[in-house]
């Protein structure tokens, strides 16, 4: 089990691949996000994206799926303290297939718990094509494997 | 119908509220984020947040929905360009009631599409006890009323 003293800056991880359906990019926007470029494919199609595309907050989701069945269901993971940045750089589409890599880009011990550090991580998704879709630097706790003194 | 000119900053917009129920959160996350204290409510207790929570990118969505049924479906919404910090500053448990309120921040034109403009919102979402759970800071394209010379 990865503790906080695994994740090495510069360690870059290849994760699984998610398909993406339009049932699914139209369930997820029908609660979440009913905008009509993301529920309603006609009304899409007069988008300035030609076409429906999934809420980028889907794509966020989906990539999360791969991050926990990839890397943090084996580690000691204690949640997020947030986001530092998303750029949703390209449109997803109904019938791509999503692949992610996250790369550790910092990692500090806490200022306040022996128990724990901080890993943060430059994570990027692509699409089939090998185009960029997705760009997110986020934070994770995880405890020490040895707490500090 | 608001475009790019409609959003003034220093407005404040009080959405609507949504109730968080522990199947909701337990399906969410079994999809998206299945970590232990998001899906098992008895690995959740025995885990430093006491109870199930929860996902973080839940917290993101259920407010998205608060965002879009509020305002973006009565706007020239042309999508998002990313995301410049996301804070989820308190743990979400079933049978809380979220509330959602956006403070625009930002407005820009854009530089290189004279029909377009860019608006920076900073939104809170609070539980049914007040506290601030989340912080998110984000930007989003509109189409303007009237196209820049």
């Amino acid at each position: 089990m990865l503790h906080w003293e695994d994740f090495r800056v510069g360690e870059v991880t290849e994760l699984g691949t998610v398909d993406v359906t339009e049932e699914d990019v139209i369930a997820f926007a029908t609660r979440f996000d009913p905008q009509p470029f993301h529920v309603d494919p006609e009304a899409a199609k007069a988008s300035p994206f030609g076409g429906l595309i999934a809420s980028g907050w889907h794509t966020t989701a989906l990539f999360m799926g791969l991050f926990v069945r990839g890397i943090l269901l084996d580690s000691a993971s204690l949640g997020s303290p947030g986001v530092e940045s998303i750029r949703w750089t390209a449109p997803v589409r109904p019938g791509d297939t999503l692949s992610g890599r996250v790369t550790v880009t910092d990692s500090q011990p806490s200022a306040t718990n022996p128990r724990r550090g901080t890993v943060t991580t430059t994570s990027e998704v692509f699409n089939q094509k090998g185009e960029l879709v997705m760009t997110l630097i986020a934070r994770g706790h995880f405890a020490r494997r040895t707490p500090a003194h």
